[in-house]
């Protein structure tokens, strides 16, 4: 973890949907960076860049890009915020980035590890340097103990220990960061459904009785494997009320290695809700 | 596996739904063996029973189950067929089973396999034995090599071994006994859902774009600690057809170790879908 020179020039982001690449810009803007601020179009909301000076691009269109990042004479890039993973064929290329579709296209038969890699090397061999949001504003990482005001019982600290060797244990498959424990019981396992998806499919379990036990925690870690400059665990007040939906008792993630969006309405929302948030000291298992 | 003696009396079937216990008592009967048959109120289908002797009984009231076995003279119970897990609060006890409540409490907080070796014992103590339907009708096992026409390819041979591995490596935390996987890519993982679940799962993240990769296996694998007598996984027709459904090219089971329900409707139902189904030899990960 090294924060970029100054040097460098203006760090430029790569802003996906939802609030947490404003926040990242701020905290740059308050430790002194310049910022170029890159919108993806139709992922970002407009409305957000409104009173910001900013460019919309387009997922796989570089040559804009390119002709962006080096105008602004900036070398270090963020891809930040949440990224749906753009189906292949939904893709406009340009000219520039159509010579690069063989290479993306292997990018993406592998798991989402290997497509980041892939993206990873390709802004790399570009001149440009990849590098994660948290490394250039580590106030968006989730410190260490509980966010809200609750704790979370001996029941819930088993079934977070629990779900943290599940996890450990299934890391070489580059299958999902996420996974929902009730009495040392696995409930749903991420995999292509995303995080949401675990949660909305145990509130479904529970109202219609499949799934009888109550309580239980979503226990969140990232692979070991896994690029950390791109693809780190996020959580957020919306994960908090998907737990809530879903009869969980709280959310457990790995300190310094999650990022949280808007933390303050998430322990408010962890607060009203009845949920412990808790980060858990790094390497807790491994 | 032994075939219980004849002196033990006839065999009785408490049926779960589906034509699984029909087929067991079917194959018990030409192997002259005397069997009786118990559906259960509610789980089994009543025309399906009208043309064979039978009493219908009802899950935890095992006053009734008792008096039948006794007045039977019969010691061996084969639990078969579909059994969805009954909600705790669901169930209607009688006084006998009623004692048995903190027992079966303290079997229902546990993962499946917990629960069943919980009923197990429970059996025992009642003086009968619990066997599994594929001890004493090995007819239902998938058998090694495909069942339809078509052949998995290397890719599939490829995805067959990677769900394979990852279903050992999740083993010691009695989650599911499935797994989705394409392009070594783990796709979905099974837990309370159930394979229905999941292969509607993936029918659904294919149609909203979330998954953009083609085919991909559905590979099933008996947790190695459950008790093997009464948990291990089956495949049907249904699953071949939700299995086509998600756009799947096959389905991989450990044969001997996997019980088939209708296996010439299952393997023409691979051939109409164009998918492979196969049994993979015991222990080709383990």
């Amino acid at each position: 973890m090294s924060a970029p020179r100054e040097a460098d020039g203006p760090i430029a982001l790569i802003c996906g949907a939802g609030t947490l690449p404003l926040a990242v810009a701020d905290h740059l803007t308050a430790r002194g960076h310049a910022v170029l601020l890159l919108p993806l179009q139709g992922v970002a909301n407009e409305d957000d860049y409104r009173n910001r000076p900013h460019t919309f691009i387009r997922a796989v269109q570089l040559l804009p890009l390119k002709r962006a990042l080096r105008n602004a004479d900036c070398r270090d890039v963020v891809l930040i915020g949440s990224m749906v993973r753009p189906a292949f064929w939904r893709m406009r290329f340009d000219w520039d980035s159509l010579k690069l579709v063989p290479r993306l296209a292997a990018a993406f038969r592998g798991g989402d590890d290997h497509l980041l890699r892939g993206v990873a090397k390709l802004f790399e061999q570009q001149g440009f340097r990849l590098v994660g949001a948290h490394e250039v504003a580590p106030e968006i990482l989730v410190p260490k103990g509980t966010l809200g005001r609750l704790q979370p019982s001996q029941a819930d600290r088993d079934d977070i220990a629990f779900g943290l060797a599940y996890l450990h244990a299934a890391r070489q498959f580059d299958v999902g960061q996420a996974v929902v424990v009730s009495g040392r019981h696995v409930l749903a396992v991420e995999a292509a459904e995303g995080t949401d998806g675990i949660l909305s499919r145990v509130a479904k379990l529970r109202a219609n009785g499949r799934i009888r036990s109550k309580g239980g925690v979503l226990v969140k870690a990232p692979k070991p494997q896994q690029d950390r400059r791109f693809d780190l665990p996020s959580i957020g007040p919306a994960t908090v009320e998907g737990a809530a939906k879903a009869g969980l008792s709280g959310i457990a993630v790995v300190a310094k290695e999650t990022i949280m969006a808007e933390p303050a309405a998430l322990a408010a929302a962890a607060d009203r809700a009845g949920l412990f948030v808790i980060g858990e000291p790094v390497g807790a298992v491994e």
